[in-house]
């Protein structure tokens, strides 16, 4: 839930940690935190910078405790970081994270495949993670926020029962999460299907109902970000160039494109905070951290439409 | 208007007219027979087969007459031509077009330059071509759709009045013309502004409100449609492997790409009446006839989810 007077939308930057940690290469972690300032100077208010995983299994986020580390003296900006379980969480917490992410599939089988538990088994673990946080000795309390993965299908089980993944959002609700969000982890969702499901989730668990991971696997991506906006979904993950890419094709992104997610918000009015040069100037960090790597996105190579206005100056110029 | 009852939306496929002027070769006529053709046997209603402007200004087009002739030897689809004038529309329908499409474009600086005509002068042209029309012979009467270019803004005057796009909307109507559509020629438009001008030409010319008309050029193509569906949009255009151009490169058309589309209106429950296998194997017609020429869209290299069904066979399962 967004709760920033000066914003309508909150776009959480997750490149430096899902499209990092999908590609073969690690990116030096000094050139990590350059990246990582330039987008918080872009304006983003959320930025996912790291995952507290075994290093043997995801060698480019071994270096997570120093990126937090480096990354919360940036001020305007909550630092988030993935955590497959209490232990991740606990590395997190103490590396100085405001929030941790915690991933929970709603296939079983891609659960078990992911992190050997089942979705049960998840539910508990968060329940754990979330004792912690409530022990926590800091002033503000840290944040606890899941995403529930293959929200909308499975490339192993194919369809997911809906009301399996309501269900299973009640229950991290009760096992006291503080958001639960929906990831089109494999690239299956459809608008249709975005705005019914976002919808329930605010019908059942009402505040808690957090925000929406689409991948652009199929296209789809910021068409499903527009039916969520119809469902009042305020909170966009979305990763810088795109980075990570796709198995498949060349322009097949992963994860949707960030610049081109803060155009289509700010087109519409929207307020993300995010200066759109400043955003576009900072994939220059990428070019030099991960040289040669491809970056995806329309809008910086179309460049701004003429005479185009931030959502802010135009609500501003209407005051 | 949508008015085939098998069917949810009508997509109306235009890239061997706006995909293949795009491009600086010219496929051979022959190849295009065979490319409309198994378009048509994917199960589209509407292809727009080519343009009948001058030959000096356009020598793909060149074939149109010869085109038209052979594709409306097609069953269960709708061959359109598009006409700059009317001059064109002569000889669209002597060809044997069962459609034309007119553009007119809201920019003034943008209508003078293309052709050379205000716009006023353009609604001009329409009501001759709909005075043609109205004299045409044949027991079923042609139709006159116009797309209203720029609608959305333009390169050259920057944001267009809305007030001013619906006003040409309601001059084409009086006009004669059949269905007036909106066309984003330039890439500028976002959900917000198509889901508002939507439902205003809806509200101001109620049944001869036609179709979407979206480029990718920001990466807002399938988001668009996403909003003009929310009011009630049932007719777009689209180009079958987005032919025509890299939607980064400057000057390129950037249609919506037709496979990502019919695959987000299907996986929505809406029938387009379009078997996708059919359509991704009349890509090898487009490989035939301009071989290396580059195609795009996510769908025909990411394949279709696990256990997706297509609108159709969901609906008669319901039944």
């Amino acid at each position: 839930m967004n709760t920033q007077d000066d914003i309508d939308i909150i776009v959480s930057e997750v490149g430096p940690r899902d499209g990092l940690q999908s590609i073969q290469r690690s990116m030096p972690t000094p050139m990590k935190h350059r990246w990582i300032a330039a987008l918080a100077h872009s304006g983003l208010r959320e930025i996912e910078v790291g995952s507290f995983v075994s290093p043997k299994r995801l060698p480019q986020m071994a270096d997570a405790a120093e990126v937090v580390g480096e990354a919360v003296k940036l001020s305007g900006v909550t630092i988030l970081a993935l955590v497959p379980n209490l232990k991740g969480a606990e590395r997190a917490f103490a590396a100085g994270a405001r929030k941790v992410t915690v991933p929970v599939s709603a296939s079983r089988a891609h659960s078990i495949k992911n992190i050997g538990k089942t979705p049960e088994e998840a539910v508990a673990e968060v329940k754990a993670i979330c004792a912690m946080r409530d022990a926590d000795p800091r002033q503000v309390r840290p944040g606890v926020e899941v995403g529930i993965s293959t929200a909308f299908g499975c490339t192993m089980e194919g369809p997911i029962s809906e009301d399996w993944v309501i269900a299973l959002a009640e229950r991290l609700a009760e096992a006291g999460a503080d958001s639960i969000g929906l990831s089109d982890t494999t690239g299956y969702a459809n608008p249709a299907q975005v705005k019914r499901l976002f919808r329930r989730l605010r019908r059942t668990i009402g505040e808690k109902a957090g925000g929406g991971h689409f991948h652009n696997t199929r296209g789809q991506g910021l068409a499903n970000v527009v039916a969520a906006l119809e469902a009042d979904v305020t909170t966009f993950d979305s990763s810088q160039g795109g980075l990570g890419g796709c198995p498949y094709a060349p322009g097949a992104s992963g994860n949707i494109v960030t610049e081109d997610l803060v155009f289509l918000l700010e087109s519409m009015g929207l307020r993300t905070g995010v200066d759109i040069e400043r955003l576009i100037a900072a994939r220059g960090e990428i070019a030099a951290g991960l040289p040669g790597e491809t970056l995806y996105g329309h809008l910086p190579d179309a460049g701004l439409p003429k005479g185009f206005l931030p959502a802010a100056s135009r609500k501003r110029s209407l005051a």
